[in-house]
């Protein structure tokens, strides 16, 4: 699906052009946008839509999002391009994110025995998952473990922003009250999008990457990895995760 | 990492920046140019080198592979854009695929014993994922099931491309008698890859994607999934795995 940007001031022009599975193919757009720094925050975009009239099978495989102030569009692809293989591209582009992201502030506190519930509470809730076998997924849940939105995706990184662009266009962003489960390892990118949508905590059944955990800590995101059973591992932030004795 | 070009009347310009695990970083480098089509084969390539005199984290994270034959690296940057997180943009790219790889030949047969005994095989020598828990591998097996060659990386087409890397160094290309295991799922860009190399078989524990068995319908290459204790599910070209009542 290509992502579009227009506007005021800027004709329209792709940003990003990514795999994706078909479905919530709005909030992917509004999602990315938010999270990759293309706006500030969901109060910058008009309008979002698919763009039609083209040939049979990319009919709905281009989205434009039309936002009310000027995006230089030059500065983000320049930026995509770099990220593309890697979610990093040297020193440039961390100075960047700590220059962009604000640190994450939430006084959220998750207990050990409902972290621990939420990766089958999620895997329960993947409906694509269940016919294919192979797709990732993001689930927020508040603290106490209810599940508020499922998102899934071919990409893990589209999930999360699919889970964002929910929040966005629910009106429920900042997601500073909520813990997110991905599936997959913990990427630098991942905690760049959840610090980016306020998120405090993000858990993973796999490991995260040695560059999220630095990430994460500067940050102010609680990474939890090889959430397995009764066991997992906090990297960053602990006081967020209360184990009772 | 950053690979870079030099070619013969060109300037030396970086072609990609992938976040890679470090190690083998000459054969990633190798792999990706002769994977991706910037060069034909190992034969255009006359050096490998870091470029060092950086500053001090990011001295060997540059790489120049110099080539014999002039190399326009604008067609390539343009290609990786797309390419970038999604391995596939529209129909243009596709053709490209079709035009460039030359379909698979290859007689080779495996027994479904000895495709089933590979994933073991290959997580008991993944050497940095007994110490992290969460790192990618490609294996190469020949088909009564020694391995000939495994390397792992954070990203699972770096894997691939080092794999690849090293048949290319080691005199190995094309890999026609082998087949291949990799981590994850089996993406349009891995069956992309293995027909450059000649791979006739990629099989996963995981699920390939729908447009990687299109792909690998059209390429000739055999993709096998799910590859569970004595279970698997052929894709593609089954006549080269081998069962036995």
């Amino acid at each position: 699906m290509e992502i579009r940007v227009e506007s005021p001031g800027h004709a329209p022009a792709p940003v990003t052009v990514t795999m994706r599975t078909p479905g919530n193919d709005f909030e992917l757009a509004v999602g990315f946008c938010i999270s990759e720094h293309v706006v500030s925050g969901p109060d910058d975009i008009a309008t979002v839509a698919y763009c039609l009239g083209g040939d049979g099978p990319q009919e709905y495989n281009v989205v434009t999002v039309r936002t009310r102030v000027p995006v230089d569009l030059e500065v983000h692809r320049r930026s995509f391009v770099s990220n593309s293989s890697c979610g990093l591209c040297g020193k440039t582009t961390l100075d960047q994110v700590e220059a962009e992201c604000a640190p994450v502030v939430s006084d959220l506190r998750v207990a050990a025995t409902a972290l621990t519930a939420m990766p089958d509470a999620l895997r329960a809730a993947q409906a694509v998952f269940d016919a294919t076998g192979g797709v990732h997924a993001t689930g927020c849940f508040t603290a106490d473990g209810t599940l508020r939105a499922v998102r899934e995706d071919v990409g893990r990184h589209n999930a999360i922003d699919k889970v964002i662009g929910w929040a966005a266009l629910s009106g429920a962003l900042p997601l500073a009250d909520t813990v997110c489960i991905v599936s997959g390892r913990v990427s630098f990118e991942i905690v760049q999008k959840a610090a980016t949508a306020g998120i405090p905590v993000i858990g993973a059944v796999s490991a995260p990457s040695s560059l999220a955990v630095q990430t994460a800590d500067r940050l102010g995101v609680t990474v939890v990895g090889f959430l397995r059973g009764e066991r997992f591992n906090v990297y960053t932030h602990p006081a967020r995760v209360v184990v009772n004795a």
